[in-house]
């Protein structure tokens, strides 16, 4: 039974549904009537006018942006374990041209203005040292927390206060919408952000992500950096379709629901075991290698996270049964 | 009528059944049944062993390729109209950072040992200008002519013997293989090519390509490379699928037939007004501005190329019908 | 007798000297005092506010420049003779993570408006092709022609119209300078370029050479990019000295006046020879291998350069008598 | 006086005659007769085959090594505070094309075997986490801190064990081997580096450093990628001259050695003061703020570190009369 990740999940069937529907002769790259439909989509979405590009990672949606928004000879402020410094293989310095992750640490992988305004405090203001021109959060962070509106618009004030640009990978964004009811704008565009990732393939997609700008001015630069970097299809027909399937009737944010409430019944079965609070749809639990070894004598595939430690994943498709099966023999450890 | 590109084609109802067979649980990124099945299916395919990589695009494919074959400090000699050249926005610069495309002319961008090699000549073997280290062709090439296994084999000779690497842009791979009856074998590893792309969406497939390495040695590298470039779906399986199935029972053949066929009854209504000899699946043909202003009045759609030429491309799917009008179009001209 | 460049001269007495002078404790890097008076020599002999940096190569003046002129993803219009081109071994690649040096061809690797227009045209302005950002033109150029002020004007007034960024190599601004007499504002900031090389190596110069920002709001992205690239000498001082002695008391314009009448005696021994005419301090004749054979069995040293080609270049140091005896063998060839 | 920076002091006069007796007509770049002496110098210096070439600056040394040690897309493993990451403004991500540094923290910037495995340890095996590829390390360390011939050693086995290739940023190398009076043979290559910088500027040189290839097979690679960065000088005898100068008759290590005296005489005028062990020409010291402006009202200058800490650093000039009286100053405080 698979708790591993939200990527092994299969794409919805609506989404499927898309992909046939738009089997048929249209312009290729982004010509197509889906493609053209985007920008409108989530300027609706977020209730403020947007740029949106169609892309297969939420690597490739992370970076460029990330190009478009620092230079090459600058750094990025980012948590040290924001998944683009431990699992995209270098991509930020590949797609800006070498600029500098600054790591921060704080716990949960959650940042505060406090850790952003000590971490610029100690960089020397020379040629010498490299100088920050972002700050990237991820929200739901690596470890399932979730930052409030308001706590984004106050690293938002701290950003624009410092000249930064700021980034938010959104690859989980759905479950922290879905979980805390606030609106995509206060998170996103009313907190300061300039650009996200949007992501769908963690949720149900099969191979689409969106790359959002608030500031639409940088489309250009990111209609070229796409292509200059091979994630322009020539029928991304099948991309888009995707997309606009999830946006419609809220589909994001209902299998978004069904994985976060996957993880509260995981949650609720070992209330103290949990090493961070449990608020997406992702579950770290204190388990021995010997409870470990349990767990997967069971048939229970998931993730292990380091020394004692254990990450479940639910995805919206999770089935009751092995769920509730899951829970119980939690509980029974 | 669509004559514009084969990227505007549909995808074969083979490749969506596929895509849909693989829509169930399975090992996230490229750890997939689908995916451990490519360098089997392709080895099996060229008769040696070669490693299989997904991507999206020809430009992944290609530079990918380009990065692993090129030090970012040397240059790769190409044709001039080489796709890599002219409509990869600068893809190749980013993917090697930096190695210089060497550009080279020669009627219908097909490049002969005599052009390659005294374009060699002509650099000065020192440190202040750029020196080769690999050559590129696309066979069919841009202009829709092909490469004979003799032609290349040629070429790859005068590759090794100045040490440069050989790769093959293979995005209409297929409808040369479809037109010449010559061995995959035979215009590839037996020739010298060292690494290829293998094209399918413009030959019925959806959103997925291979790069082929017949220096199997480069695998690791290819495969850092994709993650870092943002190319490692984490749902391989949908591109993976999409593969497996049009390599098996030679529906890659069999589309690329379709296509060259469409091209010849084409070719056979003006024969008197084509710029290059139609081999593959494209048609240039002399027009004035008046003839394709009729032409595109009676509903049919192509590329107009410069001035006094249109470019035709057929798919696989192009119907009897539209393609008998426009040869009764193009013959009444 | 060394006719080979003007790179293999001494440096003016006056060059040691001044680096003797600032032999002495002072800051490091930049903080110097020699350092510190570059914006306001330069902006003196330039009649506009500029700004200016010291670094030891002109590939590094020149792709400093270029990479604070045209981003990663777009191109720079260029001869395909230019010494970007040629003889910088990829450097603005380098420098500036990946542009494209789009070539133009033109005699004497001098540039008309109408070439630079044309080229422009022919690109088609969408995401596959890579869109020019930046037009360079070297004046004196490779062979030693010269630029007017008005012909600059009129590149300078294309670029603004096209949106094209302006840079000058100037190695040889001095010898131009010294030949047409006119003034230094005319062919530079009055004309449009936005930043320039001013080349002091060849003229007399030990090991530097400045980089001039018309464009003063990009002096701190040179700042930094000189830093990263390693061109920020820690005893900076020894540089900034040697560009003061020779902009001081005009010894740049003596050299290079020098130099310009040892071309000119040459060019007068062998008016028929002359491939190009002789403006600066470059002379290109045509001889034969046999007659290059009988120059060089006489002591001369110069370079080859191509079949039935040679170049001689002057310098600011060169002797009467082994100009006298060089001028009478070739009138005696 | 000046206890700011090694980079304030001024050039031996020996090193200003040897630029004097370079002024002569010779072979432009590096063909003339001192760069063409260079090899066989540090060889015998080094007492194996090498090869060496000459820059300008300590950060184009170091990250032209490592660009030819380290792909762009892996890592090297160094030390938080090594010069490479925090003063030299990204010039490993630019040289490397991207590659990225592992920060490994421990006292004095001194790293042991015992970290560099720990830190490789908790890299995921995969394409995901980016590998690393090299190992740096600095000696004297920033801190002023030496490693002796078998911790190399053992730093070096390790790196092999772990397929490491192995950089020594050598910009206080002659300090280094004037305190410890070790080989220069037995803390490089006989201890497994690979290739390193060696200083000179810090130590009487005017502007020329090496960087020394024990791989000399990388040797072509380096020329071409110092000529792309802009390093490779039209005058390059110039630099030369003073690097022959420096080996000749020990002057580098005569001037290491007074650098060091002096900064023993100030270590023991505050022996509780000191903040790590005073080994090179480095002293750290523990002042208050209050201190420190006390000893800067009476003339000295010097580099305020952090809260509460002061850096003094000697050079190979350091006056006796300065150098008393600030041990005197600081010995009252």
């Amino acid at each position: 039974m698979r708790f591993f990740s939200d990527n092994a999940a299969p794409a919805h069937p609506k989404v499927l549904e898309a992909i046939a529907a738009a089997n048929r002769v249209d312009t290729a790259y982004d010509g197509d009537e889906w493609s053209q439909r985007l920008d409108g989509a989530f300027s609706d979405l977020f209730g403020t006018e947007v740029r949106a590009f169609w892309v297969t990672t939420g690597t490739a949606a992370n970076c460029l942006a990330l190009a478009a928004l620092c230079p090459p000879y600058r750094g990025i402020l980012c948590h040290r374990d924001a998944h683009i410094e431990v699992d995209e293989a270098g991509a930020p310095a590949f797609f800006t041209a070498g600029a500098k992750l600054i790591l921060l640490d704080e716990p949960g992988a959650k940042l505060s203005p406090e850790t952003v305004a000590a971490a610029c405090e100690h960089i020397r203001d020379d040629v010498h040292q490299v100088q920050p021109a972002a700050l990237s959060i991820t929200n739901a962070t690596e470890y399932g927390l979730l930052y409030r509106a308001a706590e984004i618009a106050a690293l938002g004030s701290l950003a624009k206060e410092r000249g930064l640009s700021f980034h938010l990978d959104g690859a989980r964004i759905a479950n922290a919408i879905a979980a805390t009811g606030e609106s995509l704008a206060d998170v996103t565009w009313r907190a300061g952000v300039d650009a996200m990732s949007f992501g769908f393939v963690k949720n149900g997609g099969l191979n689409a992500e969106a790359l959002i700008l608030f500031r639409t001015e940088l489309a250009d630069d990111i209609a070229v950096r796409r292509k200059r970097a091979g994630h322009l299809l020539s029928k991304g027909r099948y991309l888009a379709a995707q997309i606009v399937a999830m946006v419609q009737d809220d589909l994001w944010l209902d299998n978004a629901r069904a994985a976060n409430a996957a993880a509260q019944a995981l949650a609720q079965a070992a209330p103290k075991r949990l090493i961070y609070p449990v608020e997406a749809n992702e579950v770290f639990l204190r388990v021995t290698d010997e409870e470990a070894g349990r767990l997967q004598a069971q048939g229970f595939d998931f993730y292990e996270w380091g020394p004692g430690q254990i990450r479940l994943v639910t995805s919206w498709d999770q089935e009751r049964e092995a769920l509730e099966r899951l829970a119980t023999a939690i509980a029974a450890l």
